[in-house]
């Protein structure tokens, strides 16, 4: 059988698959960054109606995937798979949404990779005949993660300037094997790469070579250069890590500095909003292209980009016991069609 | 095109692919258990050499990754993908081995249902032409879960008797696009089920639900009668949730007995060795079929087998927040060919 696979880690997709709709729903704060006007909602409070975060997040998964389904015109039991994840021990952001919304679920885990190895495996099922209508979501909130990576929220623990801000949000994106939306075409998976960082402060540090490697191997394997892409944008490296994956990709041949940027720069204004490096988790890729990125598809202002959704496994557990923080990044290449 | 997903949650495969090779690799306790002989390694020391569980753990799914491969005359680069997971946060022990194998890594968490939602993935990577070697694997350890979801060791408490006991173990199946291996024919994809269970020490009870649905499900989708397969086994359902998976199919329609068990309750010998209402974790299911089972079918005394890992959606977080535990359980049809 002809492989689909080219290169070494790369899948091109014979009958690419489009991304019929996304939605994203946010916190407050997300609300209040430059790109407020692209999301579907924003909370008005963080705990949305439940009584602790980790079921406010579990419900802002559920409410992102229930309004990309209904922008599609669709119901719930349409749906073939529901593929997805998130920061939380035991995804139960994921697994509750996915209890209430009963769907058949493959649970993932790449930390704030997770977004892009989900599309990446909707598109494998639906490019492969295996579905028709699949939904691609994780979602992150900056409660949750905090008190279970770091501190209680009560200690009031001062952040460092290295430090990123998990974004409060959800996105879902709708992927059917044919339509008129942006399509998948490419799709690299991730190494876990790890050059033995271990501030947990700096999660930008320890993602960036990871990131800095998917995209240097999407390239060779694709033939592509980086100018072939109107955007290359990572998934919260911040400020920091994207200056390392910059150096880090140079060293591998590939000089990416103009047409290059991460959503967790994008999500906040660090100036206004005191989020440092900036955005980060599993939700931050996902309501950027959810939001934002998806807009100028159908808008054709972007036709070419590549996202690269980038995960620092970082494990209280292993990191007390001294080892470092390794990463890892998938890459999807969406392209949309027509002047 | 025409879609290969049969009734509601069910992949049939068109060119089914084969699982080239096994291997199992346990700790000393289940390598005194009844199925012994067809572990391919058994830990004298449950450290294997390393300074934590977690670390030992994570080179537990390393060496069966390596022998796996080995078996199959192949070395690791010629591997598309890794795919697994483990129950650790963050997947330490896949993440971690990955990083050492250097292979392109999906991972999952599906808790104990993992294995057989890595064989789902990887059978869909090679039957839609997307890879042509896959690596699916998944392991866990008795003293890591222990201290993860339940309390310090060195407490000393006292198991209650629906307690299970986490197998110390790892499990890696080689498949690939074609060879003379049992092969993946169906794979039924789990919803996430919820019948409000409460008793952290009663996982067989939280995972019977979400068993009994997939099991039902699949035959139903399949139009195949229990019958039909010379075995059907869940994960670590032990011995008090098989009895409730067999209660609750009968409700669905189907009489299921004579040729049902669990891998749980086959991998010790609860009479002799003190473990309750049996084994669990996602190596169980894992050393029991890449061990015992896969011998069964290389040498045609199975020719028909459903196993159905099953896993238990237990978080401390939101079960000390008053949550219940819901289940999840994914279904793989394995078959040899030939009298």
């Amino acid at each position: 059988m002809a492989v689909k696979k080219i290169g070494r880690q790369t899948i091109k997709f014979s009958s690419p698959p489009s991304i019929l709709t996304t939605a994203s729903i946010v916190g407050p704060k997300e609300g209040q960054g430059p790109l407020a006007d692209y999301y579907d909602e924003v909370l008005e409070d963080d705990l949305f109606g439940e009584d602790s975060w980790e079921m406010a997040e579990s419900k802002l998964l559920k409410e992102a995937v229930t309004i990309a389904i209904s922008k599609g015109k669709l119901k719930i039991p349409d749906i073939d798979f529901m593929i997805g994840g998130d920061l939380l021990n035991q995804l139960i952001s994921t697994t509750f949404a996915a209890r209430d919304l009963e769907l058949p679920l493959y649970g993932l885990y790449g930390a704030c990779s997770t977004f892009t190895e989900a599309i990446s495996i909707g598109a494998v099922l639906l490019d492969g005949g295996f579905a028709d209508k699949v939904i691609a979501t994780t979602s992150s909130h900056f409660s949750t993660a905090e008190r279970q990576f770091r501190y209680p929220l009560e200690l009031g623990n001062q952040r460092s300037l290295t430090s990123q801000w998990t974004v409060t949000g959800s996105g879902a994106a709708l992927l059917t094997s044919s339509g008129n939306g942006p399509v998948v075409t490419y799709s690299t998976i991730g190494k876990v790469v790890d050059l033995g960082i271990t501030d947990v402060n700096n999660m930008g540090a320890a993602m960036a070579p990871a990131a800095a490697n998917t995209i240097a191997t999407h390239l060779t394997d694709t033939g592509r250069g980086p100018e072939d892409y109107d955007l290359i944008i990572t998934g919260d490296l911040g400020k920091y890590g994207r200056d390392i994956a910059v150096e880090l990709m140079k060293k591998e041949g590939f000089r990416i500095v103009k047409n290059f940027t991460d959503c967790g720069i994008e999500i906040f204004d660090d100036k206004k909003q005191d989020t440092h490096a900036g955005g980060s988790g599993c939700g931050c890729s996902a309501v950027v292209f959810c939001g934002f990125l998806y807009r100028q598809l159908i808008l054709k202002k972007i036709k070419k980009l590549l996202l690269v959704s980038t995960g620092a496994l970082f494990s209280p557990t292993s990191f007390q016991q001294g080892e470092s923080i390794p990463g890892i990044a998938h890459a999807i290449a969406v392209e949309m069609k027509g002047n």
